[in-house]
């Protein structure tokens, strides 16, 4: 059977959500965050969640890449589109800036400056540039949610199953309170019964 | 027309190359970087590239979509895989471990460290960490590419392409020396015709 790693409320968050909108027949398994020690090394040596270990062995990675596989086990869904289409490029683009520049250009200096710098002095400094630079991150998605509920296509898309992780993890460092838009799409995104169930899958709710 | 938006040697290169390796009928337009009075910019507001502006005036970002979008436009060829098999992902998983671990995670503060701190007395301690941060994200690369030629199924893909930027930035701050696979790597894809026209056609040859 396909297998899932997860960790509570990180990124893997969306996959989590994804297999509980299109009801994937798909096992979804706990790992121990930063333990270099768990088993889970031997399926992944990264330690990193989400994973996706497939029934032949294959073990996929990358959100952008298990996000679209997921909803292409049941192709035909409103989560995404058909290969060659604009719309799954455009959810594609989406999936690929949340990635880049809310993920990795804004959280991991917020929450890994060790990353950044050698120097703990720097660490606060560091920190608060991320966080300037993720309300920069969050500004066009802002824009792009005031005129409309969801990034694409009018319906909820896997686009919106990962920004919606980003949406609470922003709200909990405090940035959200200038995006009127991005607050109301976390509202909507919490009230969706799909990740109600992912919520309380994951044990947080 | 179709047109695909660059900037020399820029990440865009990657896409560039996939549209002579696939001979496909797109305009490729050189654009100013960084400057904010640039006609570019009532196309695209950030600036950024690369950017595909389709007949539609759809414009898509992020190489992440865009590279999978033009290798699409000829389904079938050995650049990409099917929809819903298991080498797209792995695929799309590669271009999305080179766009957030390599590009953004790496050569992001290398580069603009001032985005990561607003203390310049800081920068020369990020740039550092980041030329470490590479070498770390070069690693599981370099260990696969010791096994293969090429990141999957043994052929080039758009995953190849796109790497093929970076492995060339990577050169250039000096950090390829331990790295014998990627250095290879580099051999093969500056060696592929495709490559070389992209060179000659960005004024880099």
């Amino acid at each position: 059977m396909t297998t899932l790693f997860i960790f509570p409320g990180a990124c893997s968050f969306a996959a989590h959500v994804v297999i509980h909108e299109l009801q994937l027949p798909i096992s979804v398994e706990r790992v121990t965050f930063g333990d270099p020690d768990s088993p889970y090394r031997q399926i992944n040596p990264t330690g990193r969640v989400p994973a996706l270990l497939l029934d032949n062995k294959t073990l996929l990675t990358e959100n952008t890449a298990i996000l679209p596989y997921l909803a292409d086990l049941k192709p035909g869904t409103e989560l995404f589109a058909p290969a060659g289409s604009v719309e799954r490029a455009q959810i594609q683009g989406w999936l690929g800036y949340v990635a880049t520049e809310v993920h990795v250009a804004a959280f991991r200096p917020i929450n890994r400056p060790e990353r950044y710098s050698a120097d703990e002095a720097a660490f606060p400094g560091i920190r608060e540039r991320a966080l300037q630079q993720l309300a920069n991150a969050l500004k066009p998605i802002e824009a792009h949610l005031a005129q409309a509920d969801y990034l694409i296509g009018n319906r909820f898309t896997v686009a919106d199953a990962y920004l919606g992780v980003f949406l609470g993890w922003s709200a909990r460092v405090g940035v959200l309170g200038d995006f009127p838009a991005l607050q109301a799409a976390l509202g909507r995104f919490r009230a969706r019964e799909s990740v109600v169930q992912t919520l309380a899958a994951e044990g947080l709710a």
